[in-house]
């Protein structure tokens, strides 16, 4: 069969393509990586043509479409069961996932609030109602999980729960949030780990500004 | 170890409870259900006496913890692996978590504006901007899948895809969307099943009005 290929937008602003990308990278999954754009508003008409929902990430392997970062992460550990995508205890598992769908399908004030930007200079900016509570509920489950697993990462190893926050380590940094030692240290483990580098450098030799992610 | 306890809410309202509890209930997997009702605007400081998010539903499993629907589905999944809560197939499995995982993350337009409400009469209301893509997208998914399957459901046999659903049919329904033949078939299938049956049954036996989810 064909190989992984993973579709993904600007490693500068696409929170989604970050997801599956660093899952896979830090995983040592084999994908082919294809970059498209962002237009001025975070868009793409090239987009609909990959993709079932219009959007990035996808992942295409041979005739499948596979959409949605973490459905994508569970293809791959599907595919890759030893892989350590998810944690290898079942418990730990469960809970991974349930942070991992927590942030799926949650903390829409922060995120709309301060979309990722890898190279934004370090600025906070005024936070309208709602970001603080999802802030206090992020940094609550970062330290519930890594003092369980004893760190350096959520749950012990670099997982996809990792990955799924990725964009939130970002945006607590960049946006110049106040954070506590326990979070600091967790942010460095995860800006430190090869595979954020790897995106980072990337997205830093971006040159397309998308005037709708600059906040 | 322990049974499975499965924590929701009141059966006539709370979308969320209805999605593990319709998968676990078709896939025959026992569990022991609790269940919390909702105060007027639709939560309860019980929730936070068994819940991390203070949000049900929620799965006790011995000390275990386990939060959003469809990681409560996921780690019944892993228990039953031959229960059939997802497709066998590796491709039907992976559209089956990428549309379940749309749903756990977008379609925020139809869902804020029409509550799930299980004994509402059936009546229209206007709508707010977004709804008409919302649920052009929802027939649009749910006419793909059962073409590829040949339905009923939209893997064939009933899965965790149509229990993320489920909530969604009842929407269409109790506020009369106009729809086609192929999507009134695919309710109809769903409406039919013993699990929403005895769902419904038990919804149309409560007695508890939520204002905050009377649209």
């Amino acid at each position: 069969m064909d190989g992984l290929v993973l579709y993904i937008a600007n490693k500068n602003y696409s929170s989604w393509s970050f997801r599956p990308w660093i899952a896979l990278k830090a995983a040592s999954i084999p994908f082919e990586e294809v970059l498209i754009p962002f237009n001025d508003d975070a868009s793409n008409p090239k987009f609909h043509e990959i993709s079932p929902t219009g959007k990035v990430p996808v992942l295409h392997h041979g005739s499948l479409r596979v959409w949605e970062s973490l459905a994508i992460i569970e293809y791959a550990a599907d595919l890759y069961p030893d892989a350590g995508l998810w944690p290898f205890d079942p418990a730990d598992k469960a809970m991974a996932r349930s942070i991992s769908m927590e942030m799926l399908s949650g903390f829409r004030a922060l995120r709309s609030a301060c979309p990722m930007n890898i190279r934004r200079e370090k600025k906070a900016i005024d936070l309208p109602d709602g970001v603080a509570q999802d802030v206090a509920r992020i940094t609550t489950i970062w330290k519930t999980m890594r003092q369980r697993s004893g760190g350096p990462f959520l749950f012990g190893a670099f997982s996809a729960a990792d990955a799924m926050y990725a964009p939130i380590v970002n945006r607590l940094d960049v946006y110049d949030f106040s954070v506590d030692e326990d979070t600091a240290a967790y942010m460095a483990a995860m800006k430190n780990h090869p595979a954020w580098q790897e995106w980072e450098t990337a997205a830093r030799a971006e040159s397309w500004i998308v005037p709708a992610d600059e906040a």
